[in-house]
């Protein structure tokens, strides 16, 4: 295994995901372990660390993680760095394992006009890798769980928000009286983004109720037959997503009209939000793939890890 | 046992409540059992009405049901009347039992402007009961699982919407990383309406985020240590009022601006939502004791059912 110049991880709380970069940054192979915080105990880490690398953990070159590894739950912790954040300032600020096996990038914290503090960490990496250090002003959308919106500005995140929209949709499908209506549907994984369900769905959550009642229409429109119960997931899902969409944009107003949005994810729920962004008028922009690479491989080179 | 002119049945989901009415419409007695429709089995009913009746089940009167026993799910489907629906309405769409051992009152429906249904059942009756037939323009709050918004004038209830906020509340408690950040408090059930974080989630729920963003402060809060793990489900319960109160004033102001607002419902909910009322700025009015057996006695009156 020639040219290895950088083993670069995003650590998340479920699963991790290594990288092996040449000196071009370039991703040469990849592999991913359910190796997630949340799944290694405590005091552990570094025989995870051993798991995940395999036979790349001789290669000697520098580790470099981000994401939930680096959280107070983590192997150590990365104090969050405030925003607006550049990547010269991430760099600076990367933290060691005791035992020197692993760097890692500390997360972000921003703070809106009322002073509530707002958190994330890895996403801030995947950023910086999906946006290049010579674009201005670019609105990014990474789904998720937690969906984070961000602006990123010449290698710097401006400012973000996070919208708990795909934990909301997990926990009221499977605990709320919307879930008792639900039946799944053959289309609910990945076809469900071109459901006219989807769509009717998005329409409610860009319109302008309040969450908690227009929730309950999920319940009524399956009592009145005027959704299927194999429609009620979709159309909550497009619900969520709209109303992402809707209040999203009202907190990007401050920083930029512009029409244009990045999306950061995975192929699925890529799919839905951009129905979802171009029902609310955005033209939407794909990501680069491996944003958490990249974005590894700019950080170790801004912090002079790698050549 | 003398002078009894009424049995009176608020049958709901969990439990049922049997009011026992002289022929002045006044309570002599009440009691109740969890046997609301989700605790007896189809076709079970009529033995859980002897059950739940005990040695009234002998009293030569007419017994009057609301709730859920008129549901799809209940003992014979009473249909929706449609809103605006006056007492006069409701009393000529009572639906007996095949038996002829129950009188059911129906549910009421509702669609908003975009043509969205909404429904209730029960709590038409409550609303009946609460407000005297020659009050005008009442607003009223029925908190709980599914919270209701009603305006009631001279006997008729006008429209109402609905809130999911008890029951978002509990899922997310029990089933979100919000709950995991959350310590129950000794103060967390009769006396968090005082609690100064119930307080600051009510300031948070009446300003103008959108709820899935706002939702994740709960933990961002308690992240930065803004927030003790035991002021969690306090400041949630009072982010999640707080935006009802604020959505629901929205809806409220197609019909009235009047300040003042009736609270319909048991003493620990409804002080707390006196409290996030009143930080909106509005004057509560509490609501008579035992509206369901007021309102059901209403309706047996004016279906000729009592004398």
């Amino acid at each position: 295994m020639p040219n290895t110049a950088l083993l670069a991880i995003d650590w998340g709380t479920t699963t991790a995901r290594v990288y092996r970069l040449d000196a071009n940054g370039q991703v040469l192979d990849q592999r991913s372990q359910p190796l997630g915080i949340s799944q290694v105990s405590e005091g552990r880490y570094a025989e995870a660390l051993e798991r995940l690398l395999g036979n790349w953990v001789h290669e000697p070159v520098p580790r470099l993680a981000c994401g939930m590894i680096g959280s107070r739950q983590g192997w150590v912790e990365a104090p969050y760095v405030e925003c607006p954040a550049s990547l010269d300032t991430l760099a600076s600020r990367l933290v060691h394992t005791p035992d020197g096996s692993l760097t890692i990038v500390p997360g972000l914290m921003t703070r809106d006009a009322r002073g509530i503090p707002d958190v994330m960490r890895g996403e801030e990496t995947q950023l910086l890798g999906a946006v290049a250090p010579d674009e201005s002003q670019i609105l990014t959308v990474l789904p998720g769980t937690h969906s984070k919106w961000a602006l990123v500005d010449r290698g710097t995140v401006v400012d973000f928000a996070t919208y708990m929209t795909g934990e909301l949709y997990s926990v009221l499908l499977a605990h709320s009286i919307l879930g008792r209506m639900a039946k799944p549907s053959a289309a609910s994984n990945d076809a469900a983004f071109a459901d006219v369900s989807f769509d009717r769905g998005v329409q409610h959550g860009l319109d302008m109720g309040g969450l908690t009642h227009d929730l309950f229409a999920a319940r009524t429109l399956a009592l009145t037959g005027e959704l299927e119960p194999t429609e009620v997931e979709a159309w909550l899902s497009g619900l969520l997503i709209g109303r992402e969409v809707r209040d999203a944009l009202a907190w990007a107003k401050q920083y930029q009209s512009s029409s244009q949005i990045r999306i950061i994810g995975e192929y699925v729920l890529s799919q839905r939000y951009r129905r979802a962004l171009e029902a609310a008028g955005l033209v939407t922009q794909p990501s680069p793939a491996q944003a958490a690479g990249q974005g590894l491989w700019l950080i170790a080179r801004q912090a002079g890890l790698v050549g």
